[in-house]
């Protein structure tokens, strides 16, 4: 097991019904401004919940922010707060609310061009106005971690940020605030924080015995409900075991202590940034095709993935791999989700693209040994054809 | 799913030599009083390293906190703190030093008896000194929960309290310093977090997915790696596995939206009190009698415990309930830690005392369901004779 820092200071309210304890989290004399995506929030009446629930505080509103969350839009949340002077946030929404929210947090404060906390990834934060959030969307994990991704629509550049001042105070869970999500974002969802695990996992040995059987528990999770949460939209136990385990899928928990890789969502981020395929889907493509490609060096964790999760025992190694491989494939597809680039039309000649702009962006050494150079990404991309 | 809060602040800090990052958690000019146990604190060189890495701070000692913390002795450390104004605490050691140093940070300020902390259960407490832990012996999960057990010697009372104000502001986990405990006493801590797992698991199903899934993973991490950290005390990975898996196994999380029990911890506790046996000793008694009296109302889990932690797919139902029951018993008696009344001389005929303390002590209605009535703790005894 490797040395480990854990500390993560978000409370987490979870069940039905939980909007209403927004007046014990939110501070009496809060000046509020509640950040929040697009017109659903207001359609669902969640907008109006948390309003209730605010009682008599000041409270503003911010709407607008994009799925990718954009540096221009969410400066202009900056300068509102600036003019206005409001103390606390509140982000009403999925993962790219809550990631917008952390920016403008750190940003108001921030003496120099808030651009920089992204292009530093956050090692210039020195502070952040204090923030909680109410989230609609499981996958993300950002309402209980402290990363946040932020894209700059005049450079098209997507940057990473992370900063131990932007742990949310709070999150308030409620699954039934989930059932009228377009099943589509669900499936995503799903994918996504299934990936997340597998970033975290599917590495190499290192004797993080507890590690390896949380994240486990995670994805076997997932695979149990992952059917259910879209047959059955408004089933509470299957909304909330998803999203309990998409929290604990990326809270910093199961990364503590062994390697993790990341190449999966390094290679997909080009894909949503030239052919705008939403993220989740381009982990659907690039995951099963990194397992393929990069089977020798995780062939431990390969098979201990095979033996566990997917209950395969039967016949030689290769086969199991192969077969794990394939289970996750089908898992995904059977979400409605596919795994092969065709499917959105990209074919071989528009590798070179994808492969120019990960080099552009210095990804030419990723993963758990950082050995995924340029040429095996292109391998990658060609198995996810 | 139940609902639930979850908010654990306590920043740990794991891996071989990490003592000397004290420099940067404790604050550069605090007045530090080091709480500790016996004199192996000081014979093993870990209060050494200690004091080294607090350099230049005033830096006391208390010593002499015993297993089970008495009142008593903790109510000398908060005058001594009270006449020397320090205003952080260390403690240095296992469960009962750290609960121990709880209650001292929770009484320094307390106004009124402190004593009324445990009778209030912790309810009353509005405030305590900050206080950090170096861990030496993995077990109780102090190092990371707001709970603490403190017993009077005066009336032999031993009860329990717990506040938000009494977390840990950070613990160091340095799995090396656990290489010179005792083996019986690693072997303790080993049936004493097993159990503390059991006490939030094996309930009845409550669709908390990702929950039994971490329970169940931390119970087969302990039964992979008990009787190596036996066998080979310097296995750094063997004693770095039992230490985070303890420490998950009592720090909030797997007991989050799921029921719990606690009756074999309540019925152990009188056993202790009584006979003097070790608290965890009592455990490895009364929770295999407590699942072979209760395998009704635990029908649904001990299946379910049976097919996931022991493997156990043939046979009818009873028969994989024995043999998952058994296992559990074989598991504590490899670790040399009886599970029968009669290896500590304990007959029938002394039943009738505890289950007089239990009545005493209202422990009338216990367990998930609050169905451990005096009659059903009394044929757990026997089953455990």
């Amino acid at each position: 097991m490797q040395n480990f820092d854990l500390h993560n200071p978000t409370h987490i309210v979870f069940g039905a019904r939980t909007v209403a304890r927004l007046d014990e989290l939110v501070p009496t004399k809060a000046r509020v401004l509640i950040l929040y995506g697009g017109d659903s929030a207001r359609r669902t009446g969640t907008l109006a919940e948390v309003r209730a629930a605010l009682g008599e505080r000041d409270v503003y509103e911010f709407g607008g922010i994009e799925p990718n969350p954009s540096y221009e839009t969410l400066m202009r949340a900056v300068e509102l707060i600036r003019w206005e002077g409001m103390d606390f946030l509140l982000a009403v929404g999925g993962g790219s609310v809550i990631d917008g929210t952390k920016f403008v947090a750190a940003a108001v404060g921030y003496e120099g061009d808030p651009w920089e906390i992204m292009e530093t990834h956050g090692a210039t934060v020195r502070g952040a106005l204090p923030f909680g959030s109410v989230l609609t969307l499981p996958a993300t994990g950002s309402e209980m971690n402290s990363g946040s991704v932020v894209s700059k629509n005049a450079t098209k550049a997507k940057l990473v940020f992370s900063s131990p001042h932007v742990f949310p105070r709070f999150s308030i869970l409620d699954p039934t605030k989930t059932y009228s999500l377009p099943l589509s974002q669900v499936a995503n969802g799903v994918v996504d924080a299934f990936t997340h695990v597998m970033e975290q996992y599917m590495t190499y040995p290192a004797d993080g015995f507890v590690q390896d059987r949380f994240a486990e528990g995670l994805l076997q999770t997932l695979v149990e409900i992952g059917l259910q949460v879209l047959s059955e939209p408004d089933n509470y136990n299957a909304r909330a075991n998803l999203m309990w385990a998409a929290t604990m899928g990326l809270n910093g928990l199961i990364a503590a202590g062994v390697p993790e890789d990341w190449s999966t969502h390094m290679i997909g981020h080009e894909l949503t940034a030239l052919h705008g395929i939403d993220h989740a889907r381009t982990l659907a493509i690039v995951l099963p095709a990194n397992m393929e490609v990069r089977r020798e060096a995780k062939r431990g964790k390969l098979l201990q993935y095979a033996g566990r999760v997917w209950r395969l025992t039967e016949g030689s190694e290769e086969q199991r791999i192969d077969a794990a491989i394939a289970r996750t494939r089908m898992f995904f597809e059977s979400l409605g989700v596919p795994t092969r680039l065709r499917e959105y039309g990209i074919g071989a000649s528009q590798i070179g693209a994808v492969i120019s702009q990960l080099e552009a962006h210095g990804m030419t050494a990723l993963g758990e040994r950082q050995d995924v150079t340029l040429a095996v990404s292109r391998r990658i991309l060609e198995a996810g054809l």
